[in-house]
């Protein structure tokens, strides 16, 4: 699984002093948002058999394909499904160098020319897409509309028509529209966490802050990365990690934005680009507040400190998903404070039920990894967020 | 110094498994927003000769008396001055309980039996104040009427008229109004992250997070600290603290509230308390955001798990000031990211120029330890959050 093949890699990275840029570069736009257009290997020349995931001989619980290989998380989403149990049957893509990546790495998977071939193949059940943003929502209804179910990268959406046609599309054809929000189901401390929530650990949730920054390796991104009508916004963007956290963790079914904004602080020769974000909201279950920026510099050995941070009302969670900046090794690292001692807790052996828990939805017509009102209203928070975002323009 | 007994028994906290839950509450009460009437002693019993903390011998640089000791913060407050070569000559206050303690602390200051005494004493330069928030606005007017500088604990004031009388009294006097925000003053890590931003180590300060959560301890607390009027509210109280590291860390010299709010989720015995207030800000150099609450759970070893992040254009600081759970021991922790490797610096050994540079303000008329612009500008910032700030009313 990409997770793991990339842990694995923060590891090494760890333990040399520095690796060259490119190759920190392949470990920054490959777990975050990245550009994946001709520029990086998948998984740094180490050949996956991902199907000998799967329990030797059990037969494949369903059969899915992949329309879409711009962003390099693909490889986490369809790594994700095969060792659920799905058969990788075919996939399409228009970008020779993306297709051929995808095709090593894949060889059980057929290349095919059109999307129509798949849309059509009635053997497949599921499409797993990490096509540009902007194309995934439109992807989404067709594959619903052919009465299959789809799993997008996020953002899943850039425009609040594309999130109301596909609510309305899955109202009618009741197909699922999952969105795999990789900062919670791909990282074992979240996981975590929501178990010890679970529990009652620190009580009732009364906030969260999330905060996600990423580093941009600019040169290592396509074109469609800095235009603000592809990619979404910042908020939409890599912000739409943070609102899925804030509705799960605070369990809330509605919720408003209470302020955002955006800025372009440091990047002027990308006009269309935001590289800071944040957004302060309120759930009827409680509030939240998100930082997203593209200011992650040189020195982290991985791509981004990720936290969250969980205050309940006997006791907190903070997580240091990815790294623990001098300090402890790799990532998954879940701090729990509350009326015992404080705890550390390595989560690096949490299992991640994302997967098989979607492979089984399809299977039983069940909500179980993400309910269809949760995953829209996550997208719906993101939109508004952005639509409402006022830019901050700091004096020098 | 009060923050080196109050550093020093969070070490021996650590050393021991658990101490009685009276123990706990004296060190939440004395170095947080504490209700000292009758029910802490200032030092555990341990007697410090403050005068000894002076060079032995040396003339002391000025003369100074304190008015009020509602606040536990008042011990720091005098060692502060004494420390920095001021003399304490008398004292006044309400309560006996607290009068008693004080005395006991400072032996050398003779007590007074109305504040008119020291006011009218010609020899007197500085007049030192933690009394009940909501006196420390028009005390430090009448201060600055009789011709002497004043040091009030935070908050400085609890309204915005209290606060425009001061700056227009501060205008025509030219005496000093300073506010003592120990979670800056105060604090090691901080001063050394002040140095680092100057030194420009993570290039230009874009945004400053400050998370300031404090322990309750409600059964040591007097009827005011639960009373809006008279501790101003929580944005206003124990979150000015946030607004001086916003100013100070992003070099802004002017700022709006973007959205601001506060609840009172988990304490409605106390229908006047606000526990949980958060703010998103905006300066012309930086933007911000601050978290206060009253959630610090019994198991932490110390009052509050106080952060704060910097987030720059080439790297960013995250400060653990007074613990870092499960991690390493007592306070004072920095933590830096930068182009270079993560770094840990122990600031423990950093000195707290705050009481010297006040000092020679006094003396020298000068705006070294803060600027009289920056000090108003903090609490107009911390008035403006409380009055604009929407109640926040969370189901079940």
């Amino acid at each position: 699984m990409c997770f793991n093949l990339l842990d694995e890699k923060n590891q090494k990275m760890k333990s040399h002093t520095r690796r060259s840029f490119l190759k920190k570069t392949f470990v920054n736009t490959s777990l975050a948002m990245g550009a994946v257009s001709g520029s990086v290997v998948p998984s740094e020349g180490k050949q996956v058999n991902s199907s000998a995931a799967r329990s030797q001989g059990s037969k494949p619980k369903i059969k899915f394909s992949v329309i879409g290989l711009n962003h390099g998380h693909i490889y986490g989403q369809t790594d994700t499904i095969v060792r659920a149990g799905g058969e990788l049957c075919s996939f399409t893509a228009k970008e020779p160098e993306l297709i051929s990546a995808f095709a090593k790495r894949y060889p059980q998977a057929k290349f095919v020319k059109s999307e129509a071939e798949i849309l059509e193949d009635s053997a497949i059940q599921l499409i797993v897409s990490a096509s540009i943003s902007d194309e995934r929502g439109p992807l989404g209804i067709k594959v619903m509309q052919h009465g299959k179910d789809f799993m997008s990268d996020k953002p899943g959406f850039v425009s609040l028509s594309q999130l109301e046609e596909a609510r309305s599309v899955q109202r009618e054809t009741k197909r699922i529209y999952s969105i795999m929000y990789s900062e919670r189901f791909g990282n074992r401390a979240t996981v975590k966490a929501g178990e010890l929530v679970q529990q009652g650990a620190i009580g009732k949730v009364i906030q969260t802050i999330g905060l996600g920054p990423h580093r941009l390796s600019a040169s290592s991104r396509p074109p469609w990365f800095f235009d603000k009508k592809r990619f979404g916004g910042i908020l939409c963007d890599i912000g739409s990690h943070q609102f899925d956290q804030f509705l799960f963790f605070t369990g809330s079914t509605e919720a408003e934005i209470v302020a955002s904004q955006w800025s372009n602080v440091n990047h002027p020769e990308y006009p269309d680009f935001e590289d800071f974000g944040d957004v302060m909201l309120r759930g009827n279950k409680g509030t939240g507040y998100i930082r997203v920026d593209w200011f992650t510099p040189d020195g982290l050995t991985t791509w981004g400190d990720g936290r969250l941070t969980l205050m309940g009302t006997d006791g907190y969670i903070e997580l240091r998903k990815y790294t623990d900046p001098a300090g402890r090794e790799g990532g998954d690292h879940l701090f729990l404070v509350n009326h015992e001692k404080p705890q550390y807790i390595d989560c690096k052996l949490q299992p991640l039920p994302y997967g098989e828990q979607l492979v089984n939805d399809i299977l039983n017509r069940t909500e179980t990894a993400m309910s269809q009102q949760h995953c829209f209203l996550v997208m719906e928070l993101a939109l508004n967020a952005q639509a409402q975002a006022k830019k901050v323009v700091l004096s020098k």
